[in-house]
């Protein structure tokens, strides 16, 4: 496995294999690396010739009080992990190339980055559009692999790319989660023991709305307030908001409305410091 | 030469040719070519195995007030104009293929924008550069040709395009002039007679104050004002701006400072009612 630290020797090998005409295939992460990045990665590794994996704790989208400095950076653990799943160029990315100090440019999407975790994270999502663009153009990849994890911000990315006109295919891979169903986060590390069961009823709480809306539910009030009443009853968590969206447009549904189609139901929590998110797709 | 009209067609040739080693030029265009545009693809053609040329008024970078419905737009002139050149692939790109109902997106790139230009012209530069990113990753070229007399523009595309990775250089090309000295622009169709009179202010204030520098004067204020006497010296004229600037960071110079290096002067005044444009180096 190829590990890569500067952007021209990343280019010069992407290039390469571009011009080979090699499928290559692309996993953007901060590290950290979980079952739920390994599920994106051997994902990769079944549909392409060729896998490129990031590990880049991207700055810009974090805000002031956020957890960026004290966000995990296990690179040698992460690089064992790469090389184990068969990951041909693990590309660690150092924060002066990717943003030299007149770095004045920025990505940002209207409408889908306004709902949901946008105004809770201001000038989140436009520091992730700004690096996908930068680590999309860098790789040059025919496929880049998201987490529905993080479902907003696939939506977003997704939006970015065809908007750009990023010649690269985005593709969706499902939310890997514990065995008692809590969603994989790099985020989960920061979890006490109390917090770990505590941080269970996201999960909890949208199985519940799901239940209900595989049993014929249809009114967004009462899926919504199946989820509020196990998130709420539990003191550790302090919900951030609890949203039925439309699955493309992001757009969430008022409780008077009935669901016609497919919803995605997202939630955000901190529970203990941990801002914790988790979705289901209502379908 | 190849007339292009969708983006897919246009993909499969640049990528041909990209795939088979060409060096590609590429030369963006809102139409209503005249020899400064023509210098550019002259440039591009001598530079580049395969030129591209594209035409497209892009609304985005129009403002409410602005002039895009009457922009000129004489599409067969301008193509029997490229043939002539012997450019290679002409892309006429449609408005709806740009820009789908749904486009969300924005390009932008913070204080370089906020100078000259860009105070006068809200929207105009995210206009541009969303637009310019777009064609750069449409067309895929190798080099991509800008003229000097929109230097804020060429030097906002330029970082836009290192900060973002787009592997594409961009080449400068000098201002061409009537011979009387009125720098080409397509706006220039829009002016009377007496307009066209009255339009040469803007390079004879620039070229009274590259008179003085040349004589060795440092002083911007010194600079400034014989330029200014001259433009406001004309009744038609309503001056906009007239900045001295630096050439990368395009901040402008205080009256009270002293030229160390060089630097831009870059007017730009209403007459009647079209907006002009214009530059010179002082170096």
């Amino acid at each position: 496995m190829l590990v890569i630290h500067d952007c021209d020797t990343l280019r010069k090998w992407a290039r390469a294999w571009k011009t080979s005409g090699r499928l290559v295939g692309f996993v953007p992460t901060m590290g950290a690396l979980h079952e739920g990045h390994l599920a994106l990665i051997r994902r990769a590794r079944r549909e392409c010739e060729r896998v490129i994996v990031s590990i880049f704790v991207n700055p810009l989208q974090f805000g002031p009080g956020e957890d960026y400095a004290r966000y995990p950076r296990p690179f040698e653990k992460d690089r064992a992990l790469c090389e184990k799943e068969g990951v041909d160029l693990l590309y660690h990315g150092q924060v002066e190339d990717f943003y030299p100090s007149d770095f004045r440019t920025t990505v940002s999407v209207r409408e889908l980055t306004e709902v949901l975790c946008g105004p809770h994270r201001p000038g989140h999502f436009d520091g992730v559009c700004t690096v996908v663009t930068k680590l999309l153009l860098r790789t040059m990849p025919d496929i880049a692999y998201f987490g529905r994890k993080d479902y907003q911000q696939a939506v977003v990315v997704r939006r970015m790319v065809r908007d750009l006109d990023i010649p690269c295919e985005i593709r969706l891979v499902d939310t890997v989660r514990d065995s008692d169903g809590l969603a994989l986060s790099s985020r989960n590390a920061y979890l006490s023991g109390e917090e770990r069961k505590a941080a269970l009823c996201l999960w909890k709480g949208l199985s519940r709305a799901h239940s209900l809306y595989k049993a014929g539910e249809r009114r967004v009030g009462e899926l919504r307030s199946a989820c509020l009443r196990v998130i709420e009853g539990e003191p550790k968590a302090k919900l951030q908001y609890a949203d039925i969206v439309d699955p493309q447009t992001l757009r969430p549904y008022r409780d008077e409305e009935i669901l016609q189609g497919p919803a995605v139901f997202a939630v955000a929590a901190f529970v203990g410091t941990t801002r914790l998110i988790d979705n289901i797709l209502l379908a």
